[in-house]
């Protein structure tokens, strides 16, 4: 495999998923964007994966194991494998957020016990 | 550990650091902004981190292995551990990117065959 591979999403689509685009093998990474008033079409959760939300713009909510987190550009939001999770876009605001799909406590060494300077 | 946690990223830091503000299990992720002319005074590689870098605004390039990529918002690369990276945005324009550290190999099933509707 190539030492490194790139992809473009653009603004216009309404979810992306990279996983066989970029190649990834440690991750799944989808590129979501939910209209104004629109949400995902129901709730989940996961078997052993973590996930990592990033609000890119926009407005919303979520609603985790029943609680409400209203939700703004610049959020991000850890959600344990086991909570129930359920996204949706603000009556007249569109929500766009980025979903990182990581297997849970799988994460070893980071950055200065990772990295290597060279 | 809590079922979720949430976190403000604002627009005007440098770089932020994300594994324990989350207290994420299953990644590092930093949200990264160069001024226009500036880059990562370092190129780096990883022992056994692969790295997924989402650009949210401006431009630059990614220098890998000796090669150039150009860099435009919207666009994802995919980073081998092994790969010696810097990264530098435009004369003209900053560079704003998300990094997600992940462990290479790690991810098992993912969306269909790791979540589950409820």
């Amino acid at each position: 495999m190539s030492v490194y591979t790139k992809y473009h999403v653009s603004q216009d689509q309404p979810r992306v998923e990279l996983h066989d685009n970029l190649s990834l093998t440690g991750a799944e990474v989808s590129v979501n964007a939910l209209p104004a008033g629109g949400s995902v079409p129901f709730a989940h959760a996961h078997k052993q994966n973590e996930e990592i939300y990033c609000v890119t713009s926009g407005r919303g909510k979520a609603i985790i194991d029943g609680e409400t987190i209203e939700l703004v550009a610049g959020d991000w939001l850890r959600v344990a494998p086991e909570g129930r999770r359920q996204f949706f876009a603000a009556e007249d605001e569109g929500l766009s957020y980025i979903c990182i799909q990581v297997k849970a406590n799988s994460l070893e060494g980071y950055t200065m016990t990772d990295g290597i300077i060279c």
